[in-house]
């Protein structure tokens, strides 16, 4: 299939907004930024057998590429808006394009946004998608806006999908719980609400994507202060509680592509009254004057962590 | 090499511009839109052994990445304002990445491009990059707006990276002709002034990525007009005007990573006093009411062409 039909094949499944006004087709896309708002822009790019193993269905590929980065754009607490497209493809295969392009136009379609263009081409099975959405002046959430004394909170539940890899690696499956785990590696839900809810309070954020303490840790270096976990709030999922105690920390605080959120706010606010319904907020701890970063057991005793960063599955470097 | 390394490398090489509120660091870029503009964005992904060849230095590679999306936002009449830089690299190589930059830089720089963002991976060297641009409402360039007794124009020389490419793979080289021509391959000029220039006259535009005829057929269909291209009208390279001219011929129709711009425009409009100085344009040809896109000889007798689109190198679809 030459490259003209394959985007043709997508073109043909793209949504439209009013903001669009040129999408797929031409040279570039051509669209109306909103008057008065700031554009928030990312890039993310998929590999094969690095962020995701090679048998993974399409669907979930394509989920997962739109997915990476609503989760930057909720993190800045934008709003997003367009998305471009580059496809690497091994072969033209149009059963392929289709499931992947159900799975991203799902995601898309539930936070409307438009696929307004990109490129078809041949090598090794990648994916990189661009996202730009909108944010009011002085409302993005930075990383580094964390100060003394407010508290660390998060969204959902830690560790399911480090856990969901371990799960599909092992060749487990079969069990509601472990199916749940996977489905979250797969499928994860960028907390957009929750960003755009979480704009003005004065505090930072992050996405949970390289591991808790790796992604604590950008925040401190970024905001110049230190940080306090407590590792018996770390919220768990009913799936990850049936796991080894220790093991079971060490996803928590180690494992990536969560894609929740990490937020700061002032202590005397609750995260919970800010947030959509349905998303749950923990209070895991604290910002200090730092430099370090420390994780406190149940009697505020430091623990030793072994595990402070995540490689993405086959990561190499 | 960590990830934060690599980028912290990136970042510290970044130019700023007046419109990027915040550049690379935080989990996405954020970026003042220009007022009353639109904005043109466009993604391209350069594969390894696939769009150039293995061997081809990083700092050309460098170059290219940003070429080809300059290129398609010259095809649009845009200004270019910001890229965001996707790698995938097989290993971590700090000598490779900065050749790699001094490349992208050096082309950024020309164009007063910021680098705002991206991602470094791990996996099968590919590079895509993302760039945005403004254009004033109404006067973007489109495939679509050929009309029927327009004049066909390109910019500079036909073929000539075809050639290039020819004598890079044959291992010719030596010949001040033949490393010029390596050269047009390597390091395409895109024709950003002159796209600007080009706005307001009512034609349309496309850069030449696939090949003269190949993407005049996209600017004819996305018309819905028909061409007539006289072949002895195309512009010729004195790097290409030695070699045998039915070989010059197929290059000049059929090959593609010229990255000069086709455009229509009036009949009584000439190019050449819009264009900017130093940049070539040639009248090559007529739009008509079609639907045929023909190639005629000296004598105005339509010529059999074999050759009617360009495979990027080593591309297997």
């Amino acid at each position: 299939m030459p490259e003209f039909e394959l985007i043709g094949r997508i073109r043909a499944r793209a949504a439209v907004r009013d903001d669009v006004i040129l999408g797929i087709g031409d040279d570039a896309a051509l669209l109306a930024p909103h008057a008065g708002q700031q554009l928030v822009a990312t890039l993310d790019t998929l590999v094969s057998g690095v962020h995701f193993p090679v048998d993974t269905a399409a669907a979930d590929i394509g989920w997962k590429s739109l997915a990476v980065n609503l989760s930057d754009l909720a993190a800045m607490g934008a709003e997003p808006a367009w998305a471009l497209l580059a496809l690497t493809l091994p072969e033209d295969d149009a059963a392929w394009l289709d499931a992947f392009l159900d799975g991203f136009l799902e995601l898309a379609g539930e936070h409307r946004v438009a696929l307004v263009g990109g490129d078809t081409t041949s090598g090794p099975l990648a994916i990189s998608v661009q996202l730009s959405g909108f944010v009011p002046p002085g409302q993005a959430l930075r990383r580094s806006d964390a100060k003394v004394g407010q508290r660390i909170w998060v969204t959902g539940t830690l560790g399911d999908a480090a856990a969901g890899l371990d799960a599909r690696l092992s060749g487990a499956s079969g069990s509601a719980e472990t199916d749940w785990l996977i489905e979250r590696l797969q499928r994860p839900q960028p907390r957009v609400q929750a960003g755009i809810a979480l704009r003005g309070h004065g505090g930072a954020a992050i996405d949970i994507s390289d591991g808790l303490l790796a992604d604590l840790g950008h925040v401190c270096t970024a905001s110049g202060v230190g940080a306090d976990i407590h590792a018996h709030s770390l919220p768990t999922s009913e799936a990850l509680a049936e796991w080894p105690p220790a093991q079971r920390m060490a996803l928590q605080l180690g494992g990536g592509d969560d894609y929740e959120l990490l937020f700061t706010l002032p202590a005397e606010v609750d995260a919970s009254s800010l947030l959509p319904s349905g998303v749950r907020a923990t209070a895991i701890g604290s910002i200090n004057a730092g430099p370090a970063l420390r994780v406190l057991d149940a009697d505020a005793a430091e623990m030793t962590v072994r595990h402070r960063g995540y490689r993405h599955f086959g990561k190499t470097q």
